[in-house]
């Protein structure tokens, strides 16, 4: 029996209407509070739709469970604010998420420009509003996140108290750079600590595996998976958990993202059990992020036991990762 | 207009049934020749297998349009032959073509220990029959053709008379290679000169841009398209034209295999068009393969004219490379 106090996903996709309300219960049922992307149709790109996406989102997961506890921590997608509108926006929201325009799904109203950015970066500096980006460059795939680490080194220069978030590092390059520079913390995924391009591609192609960034080489999975497993203090679990309904997957043209919210604390027990590293699950799920964002969470104890289950083929509209596989570990109470 | 003498696809995939009467005539009507690969459900691998196969694609074809000139070359799937088997397969052949067991589609009958592949590739070497390879070593996607390439340097070392083709390059390593070791030739495929993985996933994951050797990237694109439109002499059109049914290709477990067949010539004209380099392209349609096989082709005259036309959605149940997109060239008297 492994009990995980207040485990956090500090990366999330929780999207709108029906999608959010078959997924969103899944992850209250597992964590206690996530971070979510405001990476809507319509961008969270204002206090008004904070508020009204942070209410929809707590209105569907009380619909499906009514006692759970679970917070969502709000963020507003990058444009360039106001003072006032950051100043007000501020206790609402965890941080600010910064896309790249185009980079990944629904991006489009992402940045174009990054010398057009400074007002609003030094705004977040001042007011000691988290920044949160997603580091992809448009050059080649597999460069990409190696690529935009210039960016992050021009930030971090101009911005030196400045909190940034890499949000799911891919490669071993983009922890090297962590590793230089104390202000940073990044978000791992569940999936990037698993895969490299070899299961997306390396067989039959495997759509359900697609995700931006795109899964790299065995030595980045690997250095990621040493990193996390030695307890880097600056690594936060984020699962970048997004669901595609299928029919967006298999078929040309399919979407990147891959819905892990159901399976990422089992399949993360497994991974550190296996490891004999169980002990360090509590720092990568809470602590690291606790501490980098100097925020507290709802008390929960979410309760993991070793024992067999199989994950479901769909949930709703959505295969989830390792669908039909069977995971050594499982929520205690879980009803899949 | 251009008129190309008796142009041939040297690497081809024709299937068989049904499939084979739909492609086999596209291929017929832009082509004099083909090597067709022996890759089927149950691999052409005797002598008794090459002349049925033989014999049902020449069937398909003339069904299909009656005076057509149209030759398949054929190809035995590599195992270990007696002297026998190949001085009675010789005069019916091209080749013997090579897969790595689990490389590709169909080619879990391939081999699985290149330390016992000797005595039948001393017989290769022996009776002058050029072997014909898929070079993928079981590594990393990206890397797997430039790990296969130690597999060439023993081959060429033991077997320094083989005649050696390496099959669908798709990378500056194996072009390198090439050109240190004059026993060799090589196919290249139009898409391996058009594509980087990043037309399959730098956006939305594209499955019918999915091929075996994946496309890599831009620098090795780009090194064979140079190579190609300078006139190496080595380098032989093979499009590896693969047909796999809608259904395979938009699905959950996607085969790998791009078709080509009725994009090739018009799309090769406007590549070498564009570059200024139209009167290379008949060398790299014909010369170099008849000058590395030392074989002739029928007389065929093939013309194509500047003239834009639109690729067709499906070819049957095959959705074809470049669908519909607008190409500048197209074939005369082309029925689309």
């Amino acid at each position: 029996m492994l009990s995980l106090q207040s485990p956090l996903d500090m990366h999330l996709h929780l999207r709108e209407q029906d999608m959010l309300r078959t997924v969103a219960p899944l992850t209250a049922k597992s964590f206690a509070a996530a971070v979510v992307m405001p990476n809507l149709l319509q961008p969270v790109n204002s206090l008004d739709k904070v508020r009204a996406y942070c209410s929809a989102i707590k209105g569907a997961i009380s619909t499906a469970c009514e006692d759970v506890v679970f917070t969502p921590w709000m963020t507003l997608f990058f444009r360039n604010y106001s003072r006032a509108e950051l100043i007000a926006a501020r206790p609402e929201i965890i941080g600010v998420k910064l896309y790249p325009a185009g980079i990944t799904t629904q991006s489009e109203a992402g940045v174009r420009d990054f010398d057009a950015i400074a007002a609003t970066v030094a705004l977040l500096e001042e007011l000691d509003i988290p920044l949160l980006v997603h580091g992809e460059s448009s050059g080649f795939v597999m460069d990409r996140e190696a690529e935009f680490l210039q960016v992050y080194a021009d930030l971090i220069r101009n911005f030196p108290r400045l909190r940034l978030v890499m949000e799911h590092i891919s490669t071993a390059a983009a922890l090297e750079f962590l590793d230089k520079h104390e202000q940073m913390a990044a978000t791992v995924t569940l999936h990037h600590l698993m895969l490299t391009l070899d299961d997306m591609a390396g067989g039959l192609l495997q759509p359900h595996l697609f995700c931006k960034p795109i899964a790299k080489t065995p030595r980045d999975r690997d250095a990621l998976r040493r990193a996390v497993l030695a307890g880097h203090p600056r690594l936060i679990f984020g699962s970048d958990s997004a669901p595609h309904p299928r029919h967006t997957k298999e078929c040309c043209g399919c979407a990147a993202g891959i819905f892990s919210a159901p399976v990422a604390l089992p399949m993360l027990a497994q991974i550190f059990d296996q490891a004999g590293r169980l002990e360090a699950l509590q720092a990568f799920v809470r602590d690291n992020g606790l501490r980098f964002y100097g925020i507290t969470p709802p008390d929960k104890t979410v309760c993991l036991q070793r024992k067999p289950w199989r994950v479901p083929e769909n949930y709703g509209p959505v295969r989830p990762f390792l669908a039909g596989e069977e995971l050594q570990w499982q929520l205690v109470d879980a009803e899949v």
